[in-house]
């Protein structure tokens, strides 16, 4: 059965933080999806809100089991079962972490550019952000591991953020590089916490490592948080899961967590989660296949139509980030005028901060109308910015 | 058309904390309750899972006009639309503002006995608990003003959280009682919490007094906690409503659960909501009428059947405080061979601190048929330590 990616849905006051737009506005920002989830997820929830009774919840065996047969059929990895602690979301799991697992003062590493809500989750814990920045060339972004290791052996460096994939560069890191930044960081004492929500959503033949599947010893100093929000549109579902290789980590993320009353499940968390990671398969092999066509439509489009900016090939993720440094200097006033002229709300790069000023990224999960749409307006926007600087 | 409060559900299996016990046993414990919700809730969390796209959601105006319009028609109190900010529980409230609102190694006063979590938000979170014990005399609970007003004055007490309606007490606290306790805090420069998630479930003609509603100097001084959780049976719904009038402490607590990741509702919150404070008034008359009935049962089975015990009268919840000091030192002990025997779960006072030691609580929040059998049991069950002890 095929699944519907083409019905354009309206999502205009339906509450959505990404939609609360301008009439004539056309919003590619927010990382959610305008396509609906699967439908079997639908019929999970609704069986849910049917039973009437929504009291305190808790985990169920079933939901660990879920999360397990999921990695073990889509990632190969089979994650410990009593490795795996709930969590209402990523980057709750992330600010609650940086809280429990470091002090007042300490940095925490990053590899600008990066989802720009690692910072706060830094910063607004009173921590310090250093950022390793990715080194980019051609097209391409690398690591300068001289760089990292320095930053890594600074004492006052306690945890590294690594983002796999990452946003909003779309670059899937190998295990090669994964066990080099494992190792590293290990033998300078710092903590890995490995933000793997776009796991499920690489492209075009590209394989993503969990972290956990490294070598024993480096993947017992991480935690890795994974989710079924961005592979089945579900954000507000409010549920992740962390990967937790070592029990002392464990049982003191599992109290951060706790303490930070992040750790209970909303009535559709557990079921919406389980009917995602044990009927969604053939949903999200389908929805790749779309956002990689998207990624194609895009990709010609430029090429033909905007050939002075250069699209980063994204090996996962529906966020594509496209460099604009031959248009204009900073990309956030580009940005405010294509909205301000076209309608089309997309980001900014400076808010991922390293190279993002030359930066915009757009986000393409939609139907193939609205990217259409979006990318005549991106046309229109950048023309009328060359012609008026 | 009158609702349905006597079918018996089935909640085992179904992830319930409270119905997560063996075969033969009766959870008469954890404060949800073991009827549907109103049937408006359901069809409202029907149709936005039939939406289907679960993205990141904001606030919308309508969320806090029906809160607004329920406390102006249920309350007589009409809150300012702009002192409401949301959060994802109580509970998580109350943990974010003690870490926000109070330094480590202060004190935060409470009036034991109270709910138990009060004191895993203070502890849990590095400050004290002082209590200013509530004195109990001849089956009564009252506030030692004078013993209030010296830990007020303690330099280091920096908060206090009132319970109004009292959990496990049942007391709904004049509007005098709370003028008076706001107007020493204010003195003292101590910020009142008032949690009020048993508001809606007053008995027999008793009136809550918002904390919001009182003089403007105190209100000023003060935080209030609403929810629909307890009053339509939906804990997991994950949803709460903060009132706070002043503005500088608004916007500081919004800070507060901002940066704990308290603040963004899921996908059912604010629809479940909704349905519930425009659309439950009856269901929630026909739900206190029940609740009403279940205590009077409760209170002639005791009278007749277990005339040692004394049953504290509740003027609000389902929460039932039983002095068994004529039958039992410890009501731990009593509590759990209860349990042993009889299958019926039931709390132990000591968690609530204070006098809990010769009290029990229970929750009537069920069908009659469920109740009877839960009666049965507590006669059986203390029939039997009476016989061994
Ligand atoms: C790398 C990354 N982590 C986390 C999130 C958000 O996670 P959550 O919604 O579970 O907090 C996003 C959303 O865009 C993201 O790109
Ligand atoms: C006084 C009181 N506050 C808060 C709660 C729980 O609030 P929430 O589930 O919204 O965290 C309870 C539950 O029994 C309660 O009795």
């Amino acid at each position: 059965m095929p699944y519907d990616f083409e019905t354009v849905i309206d999502r205009r006051a339906t509450n959505s933080v990404k939609w609360d737009v301008k009439p004539n506005e056309l919003p590619m920002w927010v990382a959610d999806m305008d396509f609906k989830t699967a439908p079997e997820i639908i019929t999970a929830l609704k069986a849910k809100a049917d039973f009437g009774i929504f009291g305190y919840e808790e985990l169920p065996a079933a939901y660990y089991q879920a999360v397990v047969d999921w990695w073990a059929s889509e990632h190969q990895f089979r994650p410990q079962l009593d490795s795996l602690l709930f969590c209402t979301g990523v980057v709750p799991a992330i600010s609650s972490i940086v809280r429990k697992m470091t002090a007042v003062g300490d940095n925490v590493l990053v590899q600008a550019p990066v989802y720009n809500m690692f910072y706060h989750s830094i910063e607004n814990n009173g921590r310090h952000t250093v950022s390793s920045d990715l080194v980019y060339h051609d097209g391409h972004y690398a690591i300068d591991f001289d760089d990292l290791e320095t930053k890594l052996a600074d004492p006052l460096t306690t945890l590294m953020i690594v983002c796999n994939p990452h946003n909003p560069i779309g670059l899937v890191w190998s295990r090669a590089t994964l066990q080099r930044i494992g190792t590293l960081a290990l033998q300078h004492h710092v903590l890995v916490l490995a933000d793997e929500i776009h796991a499920d959503l690489t492209l075009n033949g590209n394989q993503y490592t969990p972290f956990a599947s490294l070598t024993p010893d480096v993947a017992a100093n991480s935690i890795a948080a994974v989710s079924p929000s961005k592979t089945f549109n579900v954000a507000a579902l409010h549920a992740a899961t962390l990967m937790i290789p070592d029990p002392t980590i464990r049982a003191r993320v599992s109290r951060g967590i706790n303490n930070d009353e992040l750790a209970e499940p909303n009535s559709f968390a557990v079921p919406g989660s389980i009917a995602a990671y044990t009927q969604g398969r053939q949903w999200v092999a389908e929805l790749r296949q779309k956002l990689a066509a998207n990624q194609r439509q895009l990709q010609q489009f430029i090429q033909t139509e905007l050939p002075a900016v250069t699209v980063i090939e994204a090996q996962a993720t529906y966020l594509v980030w496209l460099d604009i440094s031959q248009i204009a200097p900073d990309s956030k006033v580009l940005a405010d005028e294509i909205r301000a002229n076209t309608g089309l709300f997309i980001s900014a790069g400076d808010v991922y901060r390293g190279d993002g000023r030359q930066f915009l990224r757009i986000n393409i999960a939609c139907p193939t109308a609205e990217l259409t749409d979006g990318l005549q307006r991106l046309k229109a926007g950048i023309d009328q910015y060359q012609a008026q600087h």
